[in-house]
């Protein structure tokens, strides 16, 4: 990587907010297997900061000058919005490319490698997000600058595992001994696969699967579970799996998976809905979580109680990547 | 809404330019139905503050640390840009979704309101437009950040009603007394409509109906305004109205009404054009206008004539936008 | 065009990094014929200056306040990515529209001129991408602010042929008595037509052409480089040319020029491949430069060598237009 001297801030009262960086002990950020849990209580300490910025404030110009190239080769609009803020938020600047699939370079036929040496050439950060499964990687090889993965097909999504984590601890307060459920489409889930993998980094957790059968987890994550000594079980009663955990951990049946089979679609989808019965069972401190967009999923009636953490979760996604851009350009 | 306390501005010489603000009468912009002769004048006040902003002057800063989304449902790269222009003018920042229709998420069947919790997240403001009457009001009832709409379908535009009058108010010189043509596709035009309902606010306003027989202006406005007491009339005969008026308002009649019947827009749209001739019947303090696009119910000799409004009239749409975003995010 | 007084700087030091803008020479940037030594030379010197920009500086903040629409009416992110990092690099704004040929009221039947005369009441410069020869000349006649060619079609991409000249002069450390070698598609390459033109005003200078019979160069630039006295010969022997010449420039060969005629296209692709047998030939001093995208034209075992010049090449566009940009919003 490029060796980035700390820069001068502009602040309103001219005074630096954080002192010359001490490198991030990551270069790039590409996938959950690069996370232990020192660094992942690194970064959420500081998207605890990052929580506290305020506008206009020394602490919101920490990016100032510094470019940030959105590289979306499928689009995804809430990703690449809280990528967007986030870098905002710190005074840094944008450049984005929603449709890089039609780059026409790369229409042409030019390598993710050759884009990637032009593209960094234009700005001191690429997020990038692609359709195929370890393009982030090739990207950060080649790279000379910081290179985050923001979803690589049926890969990696690693900001919103972290955000997931991050938001388990906001809202219960431990990772620690904590009891999670995990529900609904557990087969092609990115986000609960990548949960349950980080989770395993932390002590006596206990992991429920509450699945329709055509969407079980997938005996790789249930194996390295039993390796790593976490607890799990599979169950098909969602009430007594709700009274009994601190995170239920909703996910949407994905219509796309089941091809023409819309019986067994429309089976599954209906099966475990999170409402108000659901809630009423649940334990006062306990949380609904959902990586969003949620159809009918969870019932519009669970917003209003204070459990109901999805849109805060989605918040969270912002102080993350806040910390995350920060970490990795400027270093602590 | 969230409180919003006033942020210490970094100007050039570090003083603030303006107060630290009592609150604007609305917390959204939604609708015409919402202005009274008392916001109107307000906001036009507001408006001809921001016509002498100067590049890095205090004023220039009023929204820094500030982040404006546009949530377009549908394009509208004119109206999008004059937004983007009058929040980056004050100092602000933009996150852009210009193909919000094909939002994963909402392309998932993501509600508008989980779609609007998700991006007030990210943004301070939202500029919405939409395809669908209704949807700004929907946005607004559950965002906790101001909405502006910013074209709902067919239903409301209320800056384009706004920049109408303060075009006509700088133009003219009053707004009581006024007497406007309004000419072209009455039917069917949104800005004709709320032109003639907001007009209805001032004394003494007279009104001019001009149009093809087959997008005649609605009884609906006609009984408003005949309720209203404005004067106002159908003629067949532009050049005499033309002789009388204080202003013009011209407007493209839309091929995309008369679905097959190509013939039945050929024959509207070359009945009422706007040339020299018309010009030389008009009176000299007299202005032709237009919301723009033309085609050629303008010819394009006219627009070297200084009565010629139309270019100054989207300029304005600017200047009210700089007003409403300063005035929704940080009071007067 | 506007008056442009030069505003105040907000730097760390609070000392204007330039002194109040002597005029540039020119008032657009549409076409190569407007380039002679001089005002070459001239953008060249302040480019230089541009690769001494450091995040943060005085220097980096000259465009404060002024805001750029890139007007794209076919998509070219390499192109709009160049200038809205150059623009962002100098703390000015961007305005993006990457889709204008769906510009809603380019759709509706808007003429150029119309469209220009709205986003200049937006902008501060418009950078032009157009699908139409001569369209940025139209532009230009019509905006009061000032307008760069970013490609018009088959016409003009001023831009790309400067960073072109820029290079040579960057890696070779003159123009004046350099020997060229342009290989590949002669026939239908705007980059090497527009670089021999340009090669044409300096003193000595040799060129080779070596191409595949089917896309040789035309004979209105030879006709042209021998009017201008400038030595050129048609070579088929690529090994030859490689160790006399100091700049080797490949290129392309355009698969859409070719029609159905697929096999021509791939006779014509593999003949002249840049290689570590064509390096090995290569004087030390020389350099491989390539406008990119490439395909296999060069092959990825020749970017190792300190020869490869290309990525550099990319980044020099960069300089130039944070150079172009200085120069027409603000002057020298």
């Amino acid at each position: 990587m490029r060796s980035r001297i700390h820069s001068q801030l502009l602040g309103i009262q001219n005074t630096p907010s954080f002192s010359a960086g001490k490198k991030f002990q990551l270069d790039d950020l590409i996938e959950a297997q690069q996370f232990d849990r020192e660094i992942l209580a690194d970064i959420f300490e500081v998207a605890r900061e990052m929580e506290k910025v305020e506008k206009n404030s020394p602490g919101s110009q920490v990016l100032k000058g510094y470019l940030m190239a959105t590289l979306f080769y499928e689009p995804s609009t809430r990703t690449r919005l809280s990528f967007e803020s986030a870098m905002k938020r710190l005074g840094g600047e944008v450049l984005t490319t929603e449709n890089a699939r039609e780059f026409s370079s790369a229409a042409k036929g030019e390598t993710l490698e050759d884009t990637i040496r032009t593209v960094e050439g234009y700005s001191d950060i690429i997020v990038m997000r692609h359709f195929e499964s370890g393009a982030a990687k090739r990207a950060a090889a080649t790279a000379e600058v910081p290179v985050i993965n923001a979803g690589d097909g049926p890969g990696q999504h690693p900001t919103q595992a972290l955000l997931d984590v991050y938001t388990i601890d906001r809202e219960i307060g431990k990772l620690d001994g904590i009891k999670v459920a995990l529900v609904g489409d557990l087969a092609n889930g990115r986000t609960v696969r990548s949960l349950a993998y980080l989770l395993a980094k932390y002590q006596d957790v206990k992991i429920y699967f509450v699945s329709p059968d055509v969407v079980k987890m997938k005996d790789d994550i249930k194996d390295y579970l039993t390796s790593k000594r976490v607890e799990w079980e599979e169950s098909a009663d969602l009430m007594e799996v709700a009274s009994k955990c601190d995170v239920l951990y909703q996910t949407r049946i994905q219509r796309e998976r089941f091809g023409e089979r819309i019986d067994l679609y429309e089976e599954a989808r209906g099966k475990y809905i999170v409402d108000h019965n659901v809630l009423n069972v649940m334990q006062n401190h306990a949380v609904v979580m959902h990586p969003l967009p949620r159809l009918d999923e969870i019932t519009v009636d669970v917003d209003a109680d204070p459990r109901a953490a999805y849109f805060r979760q989605a918040k969270n996604g912002l102080y993350i990547r806040m910390a995350l851009l920060k970490l990795l350009l400027v270093g602590w």
